[in-house]
């Protein structure tokens, strides 16, 4: 029912590059973070408010797999997907595609949960039913 | 056969915390590679010497459980355990614990395989093979 | 002579952030960074292309005043500007403009040199008369 | 008065390098605020516990002049000196040496202020007489 994401683009920074002369692993984590905000900014939340409504959203568990080497002035497209959502934790999953080449750079997915400033469970349907549909919706 | 690795220690630093009061999850990735590197050089092993020698190690997969927050100038050990060696690929294990509480803050994973300059795959067992036996006797 | 350039806009990310919930000022440091190839690139440079034929640029100052703080999904307008070419010498300035309050968040400035990869000084006037003519043409 | 600082060691990680091969000038910046809070840790400072206190000290302008590139590996030593401390105002300098060569790589520079949570200048003078008496010690 969601309408399709618009891709994230994220241009390859000279500082995320490492001396092998590509873009160091531990920066598509960060990416994946970029692409995230953005495919929440797409559905009209903007993260800042979330926090400052007293929603904070941590990441439980992160991963991501390598396929190709992304160099320095690349362009990724990254594509958001929900895969999962229960309520109290959402899977997302991240597709990373180099623009030039259409090939699949890297696959990501992460694990988060919703907690309070004092780091309690929130349960979304209950305390923020709209993103709680919105969600839903999106799966 | 293998000793016990020293548990490899760093202190997060102010520039690795982020709004929320704590260390941004992206960092746990890069204290992988620092223990990595560190573990490598407890075996006798600089890194920096295998890629002088032509051996280059590209993660393949990372992953990442994050158990609880790590903040501002705690001290986290991390202990690496090779999980798994096939002589083309190689799975660590990185067990991350926070010195003070004692307590696991998060619990990594890296595949990581070999090649030469070009990309191209290294058999271990053939070109390295005291990095071969040295891995083989610490699984 | 030059036409102006066309602002390069950055937006705060998450990880930029620091637990005094601004973002961190080494941070900027790597946007004037991001603003500088942007800055080539709109000058029909691709730094990637430069560094191919055997041009490296490296950094021999830096600076950077701070002004107003910057947070998560603010969007920064960076302007740069060549202040001083020597033909083996580059200073550029970086003006850093809130989008929104339309405040100078910060002031940079960064002194390169022209090396080959040996790191070897070039002189652009002799070995890249085109990049030459383009930065006398900037001032 | 005050007595010598214990040099603050880095050892450059991968992570660190850039596609020229050698740690990206950004780092220095990162390299300058780890040993700045070494270098209060060595007075009997924790600057969390100074934060907790209702303290923060924001950098105002940040300077680096780049000597000696540093590769991977490689561990730099940084000495912090009270260049400069107006009660208001606190000036340091770094310098960083190379272990191996003893060559400085790295001359650093950062002016900080004294503010509470909400951003308004504090008098060490009044408010941290201990580390007022400290800083004027140390210059």
């Amino acid at each position: 029912m969601s309408s399709a994401m618009i891709p994230y683009l994220h241009t390859a920074q000279y500082y995320e590059t490492d001396r092998m002369g590509i873009v160091h692993h531990s920066n598509f984590i960060r990416w994946m973070e970029e692409a995230r905000m953005d495919f929440l900014r797409q559905q009209g939340i903007r993260y800042s408010d979330l926090e400052a409504s007293g929603l904070i959203s941590p990441i439980f568990e992160i991963r991501c797999r390598y396929r190709r080497m992304v160099r320095f002035e690349d362009t990724v497209a990254i594509v958001v997907r929900v895969e999962k959502y229960t309520g109290v934790k959402l899977v997302l999953s991240y597709t990373m595609t180099n623009e030039e080449s259409g090939e699949v750079c890297a696959e990501g997915e992460s694990t988060s949960c919703f907690v309070d400033p004092e780091g309690k469970p929130l349960s979304l349907k209950k305390e923020y039913h709209g993103l709680h549909i919105l969600f839903e919706n999106l799966i």
